[in-house]
This record gives C-alpha cells, structure tokens and sequence, in this order.
C-alpha cells in the first residue's frame, strides 16, 4: 500500500502491485475473473498518491456494457482530480480516467446495438484506467474498422470537445479566425485540424518554444507562449480574431476577451494555470481565481462580445447532453472515415508508468495525447533515470523540454 | 426655445416651432430648400429638452444618399440617449433616432445600385428624426414594394437586432425554447415571428398583464412581468431555456443565467431597467449596475453556458459590421416577403407629438413599435388630455395601462 506521508511525495519507484505478474494478453478469455489491475488514487496529493493495484471487477447494470479496456486517455484533468482541484471532487480512493477504448466482454439488458466483440471507445465518469470498465451505452461509440485502440483513446474526449467549442457553443465559419492555447496538446491538436475542415480559416497557436518544430504546419501562426501574444496577434490582425479557446484561466480570460472581434466568443474548457507544483497549491488557486476578469454583462453589451464554458464531462455526467454527444460523434467519424482528421498520439505508457506520463503533461511535455496502454509492459528505469517532481512551486514558466524522460519514453512517432 | 429650468419638467404643450405651418406634402418638390424640420434634443434631461425646430439640411458626403424621410422608428434607446443614460453620449444639441424610410432625393458619388426616387429604410448615427437625412450607403436598404414606409421604420432595427441574438449570437434550431422579456414591445414582437419560422420552438414571453390579450397568440407561454416568472418557466420546463433575450438587465441577468440549459445562451441587449423617472436617476443607474451579476468565467464553465451582449447600433457604427447586417437584412426581407414576419407597428405619431410618444414608451405602453410620420400633423389635444409625465421614481413597476394617452392615440390597428 502507498504510504501517505508528506515525506513521501517525492517517492520515485514504480508501486507494482506484487500480484501484476501476469500477461494481461491473455485476461480477455478469463472472463470469470473476479479481479482486474486498475490505477488507484489513494487520496489527493502527489504522483505518490497513484498505484496500481488488483481490484474487484466492476459489475454490470442495466444499460451497461462492459469492456476489456486497451488504452484510455490522459487528460489534464486527470492531473487536476489528483490534486483535488477540481469541483465536487470524488471521495479518493477512486480509479481514475474519463474515456478509454476497447473491446466489449459482455452486455447488460437495454444494450441494443452493442455486442460482444465491438471495438468501442467511451467515456466513463471515472474509472477509466483499468483493465475492465462498465459504462451506460450512452456514452459507448463504435470504433471505425482502421482505427486503433491508442487512436481511439485519444479521439473522444479531445476532438468532441474541439468540434462541440467550434461549431456548437461558438459558430466557426468560412474565412473565420482562432486562437488557441496549449496548440500542442491533444485538444489544440483537434482544434487545429477541425478548422482546417473549414475554408480560409486562421489559426494563431501558443505552445511551448520546443514543440514548434513539431506542430508549425498544423497552426497559421505559431506563438511563444512566453512571449506576449496579444502584440503578435495584433500585428496580423489588429481588429483581433474570432474565437478563443482557452484552458489556462487566469489572466488569459482578460487578454482572450480584449483580443475578441465583435461577435466574436471567448470559451474558457480548462483551468491549468491553477496546477503549479506537483501538489495543490492555494496559492497558484487563489491567484488564478483572482487574475480570472469577473465579467460585467454590461461591458460584453457596449462590445457585441460573447463569453461561455464549456467542460464536456460536466456536460455528459452532470447536464445530461448525451445524445448531442452522440450526434457529434457520428459527424467526427465521417470526417476521420473521410481522413480529415486523426488524432495526434504523444506516446504510450504502462498503466505501471501512470507517473511518468502525468509529470509528462504537467511539464507540458507532450505533442498531442498521452495513452495508457493496458497491455503495455512498464519500461525498465535507466540508471540515469529519476522521477522526481519538478515540485515547480509558483514559478509560471514550465520547465525547458524533458530531456530525462525522453530518454526512457516510448514515443510512437 | 425650450426653457430649460427644472420647473419645466412636466411641461404639456406641444412645443411647435412657429414656421412649421407648411403642409409637409409638399416639400419633396423643393429640392433647393436650405432648412428643414427636424426634432432637437437641447440637453439631457425630461421630455422638455425635445422640441421640433428649423435646422440647416444636411450636406451630402461621398458615399451617401440624401433621403426624403417619410417615417422613423422609436426605441427605448432614445429614452436612454435624451436622459444621457448611455455610454458615451452625443455633446448636445442632437438629432436623435436611429432608423428612418423614406425616398432617395439626391446620390453623392460612390453610391452604386442606389438612385433617385428609391423606397428605402436606413440606420442612421443620431440624425434620423428629420425631414431629411443623410447616410453612407452601407446602412442604405431597399424596401420590398409592398412594404409601407410605417413598415420600413419598425422593420429595421428590431428584426436585424431579433435575427442577429437569435441566429448569429445564439444558435436557434429546431425544438429550441426562448425566454424573451418585454415579449409586447418590438424586438419582442420580432424575435416572437422569427421563432415561428423554426420548427417546433418554445417562446416564453414576458410582458405587462394589459398586453396579453393583444400578443397571446405570438407566443407559446405568456407571463406577467410581476409575478416570479423563474417558477412560471421552471413548472413548465424544468430543465430551463435555451436561450433568454433581456432588454431590463439588473436581476434579470442572474435570473436569466440560472434560468439557461447546459450549452445555453443568455443575451443582455439592452438595460431598460436603468430607466426608471423622466430624468436620469444615479439611483436607477447604480442599482442596475449593482445588481446585475457580474460572471465568473469559472462558473460557466463548470455549468456550460454563454454569456453574451448585443448592440445593433454599436456594431454598425463602432464595430463596422455593416456588410454582416447587410446579409442579414437580405434575408429578413426574404422572409417578409414570403410573408413568414410582418413588422408590427403599435401607432403614428407626428414629429410635434414625439414627447408623448416618447411617454408612451416609457410607460411601456405599446404593442410593437412606435413611429414618427413625419407627414402628419399633431393630433389636437382634448381638453382632459395630459402628457404630465408619471415620474414613476424609483417605483419598479410601470404604471397600469396609459387610458389618457389612448383617446387621443392615432392608433392603427
């Protein structure tokens, strides 16, 4: 079991629980199996806080089906639930993770056009990160023939929310122009090609200095995001740009809506600015809700500007737009069936790696989406290796590159 | 000239400037005429600070048409700009109005596609209650032949400001709902047709208890501006609206807000509620602006929803998005002629009479939109007639019906 010590949370060694020994390929046909391997968060905190472990197999409910996970996503978010700085949080110890994909193992009563054997990807309002997961067809969508599991990992969550803030929340038409933030990352890299379905649309991208190279042709304009944007945008295009998407918070909301041409819609999906250091930090949360513009309805009025949230989770687990999800889904499979888009896989890691991967993202070290690959053996540490946190403390800026971990990780391109 | 004085502030009679006698009729033919007639706001304040007066005709520049003005459009704006209860006010003395029709008298230079003896409708920047007024092209719109200039002047404004909120802002598709206050007046009447051009749309209309018999049929659920329209709406939709379209501010904005769907839109166009007395009230002003919410770009995210304001004037003529109208306003008149909306005109009012109509919109006691016919003469006033205004004060609720004003009220319908 993890120890909880404050002294713990810089523990480096991977938490195999000592009973993982055996070939997960050959799990699927055990299916009388009544235990799984699952990650565990113990409680909020640090990466110290994530093992993995056996767990009891999930059982099935009306309207469920129940899949033999292959690979499932990891998300910023995921990182924020660790630290607890998320709403309504769940009480830990939970499994975490939102979408994976997979094969489905057995269906409950209510599953109609669901079988045994589809390849499906899903979300699932935690509980992702395991070996089996049981989900309400609600939110199971079949899997194209040519796609794979990585790919339909990093599929759901980024590109529904890319194409839900694109076309459902703001209106993304012909000869229209965005700016994104994080346009490395696996919704960045969504937004990018979801405008590059539409005719003469402008992409102005933030990203780190260090991913440029990798992302340039994806984006119209590529920024520093450590440089001040607002000046480079308003030197192209000086009446500002059409649609922002956001997910740092903070005082980016203020900047995002002063960039905003009239009509124009500013949409704030994340909230990352308030993730410093490896572990919750009140601080960096208090100075994100403080940077954050409280908006007078007023001023939107005396500007024809618009402001909206969107979180997808919140919408299918809390607000019950299942359906629309449903309908979204189907018009993204047609544009991946007709290779206008794919998804951008950063790199796979053993449910074992859950640690390095997260340290990952939070160094903002990934091109695209971080998988989970259940049947993936965790990668030997190399004597040189450390996983040490970065424990960033306040500092804004992420770490330059990654150059440790490149070392040891299992890129895929 | 208007005595200004405090004292003067329930001022009656009509304040006709002597050499006005001329039949209007006539003018059209005196092209060489060096002065017109034209309303005058002399200062913010009461209803005394308007009179009608001679000024010099407007000067053609490149680009615009000159336009015989045969009718104006009346908006609760007006009201806002004589008390100076606006951003950024004219230095007075001013023109007022926004919107005109009437026939093109002369064309400057670069006016393509527009020549003498055109019927047309026009936005114009302050200026448009005159017998004459000049205006760039780009605000410039041909009237259908069947469209009368009454028409033209209540089409204008609040059908491009309906369609825009409800198409270009919002989203409106089919099986939406709408929640629109002052649901009698004319962008209400407006946004109350353009929802029955889409399948299956739930209007929720919000007016005083005395128009309700006139505009029941407009909409699908009707409520009484004092009651708790919040209870009203969620007994029949518990789930909310999509959209809510608010003209009042203050309260309603949060009501508005909490009153939305996941993925709604709540648009503020207007702030009627900071009007309260004949003269600007700081205390109006300030408990307006207190009491509208100001929004945590947070907390629409965590609930999904939009938050956006609409000013028509302001996008036409700080933002320069006239070509936008100008596609909107084509397919407005698409509709009309196909006979799917019909602007509705609540009554004529002669230029001398503008105060008491002004009253009238104060009191909101109009079904649709008041005009100004330029050609027709004041309607004398009956002994028992009074235009003492209702200096309502502070009091929220706007006085019971207007009995006074409808006998001596040339109403059309």
């Amino acid at each position: 079991m993890a120890k909880e010590g404050a002294d713990m949370t810089e523990e480096t060694e991977y938490m195999i629980n000592k009973n993982v020994g055996k070939e997960p390929e050959n799990v699927e046909t055990t299916g009388d199996a009544k235990e799984m391997r699952a990650v565990i968060l113990a409680g909020f905190g640090g990466l110290n806080k994530l093992r993995v472990t056996k767990k009891a197999m999930p059982e099935l409910q009306d309207g469920e089906v129940k899949i033999r996970v292959k690979a499932c996503g990891l998300n910023f978010l995921d990182l924020m639930v660790r630290q607890g700085t998320i709403d309504n949080p769940p009480k830990p110890p939970v499994v975490p993770g939102f979408e994976c994909s997979g094969i489905i193992e057995s269906v409950a009563e209510n599953t109609a056009g669901f079988e045994i054997g589809d390849r499906v990807m899903a979300f699932v309002n935690y509980n992702a990160w395991a070996e089996v997961v049981c989900t309400p067809v609600d939110f199971v969508y079949k899997m194209p023939d040519e796609m794979t599991f990585a790919e339909a990992a990093a599929f759901s969550l980024n590109f529904v929310a890319a194409y839900m803030m694109l076309f459902e929340v703001a209106n993304l038409r012909e000869g229209m122009s965005v700016l994104v933030h994080s346009a490395g990352g696996g919704v960045g890299q969504a937004v990018a090609q979801l405008c590059s379905t539409v005719p003469n649309v402008t992409v102005f991208g933030i990203a780190s200095c260090f991913k440029h190279t990798a992302i340039r042709d994806s984006v119209t304009h590529l920024f520093d995001r450590n440089i001040d944007y607002m000046q480079e945008v308003k030197k192209i295009s000086p009446e500002g740009v059409d649609i922002v998407l956001d997910c740092l918070c903070g005082e980016n909301t203020g900047k995002g809506l002063t960039l905003l041409k009239p009509l124009g819609t500013y949409i704030l999906y994340g909230a990352s600015n308030m993730v410093t250091g490896e572990t919750k930090s009140f601080f960096s949360f208090a100075k994100s809700w403080w940077q954050v513009e409280k908006v007078n309805p007023i001023k939107l009025y005396e500007e024809n500007k618009v402001i909206a949230g969107f979180s997808l989770l919140n919408l299918l687990f809390k607000h019950g737009k299942s359906s629309l999800v449903k309908s979204v889904m189907d018009k993204l499979l047609c544009l991946y069936e007709q290779k206008k888009i794919k998804p951008v896989v950063d790199s796979l890691w053993a449910l074992e790696e859950v640690k390095e991967a997260m340290q990952r993202i939070h160094d903002r070290g990934n091109i695209g989406k971080l998988i989970l690959d259940v049947e993936k053996a965790p990668t030997p540490l190399m004597a040189s290796d450390s996983t040490e946190t970065s424990e960033a403390g306040e500092e804004e800026e992420e770490p330059e590159g990654d150059n440790d971990s490149k070392e040891r990780m299992p890129f895929i391109h």
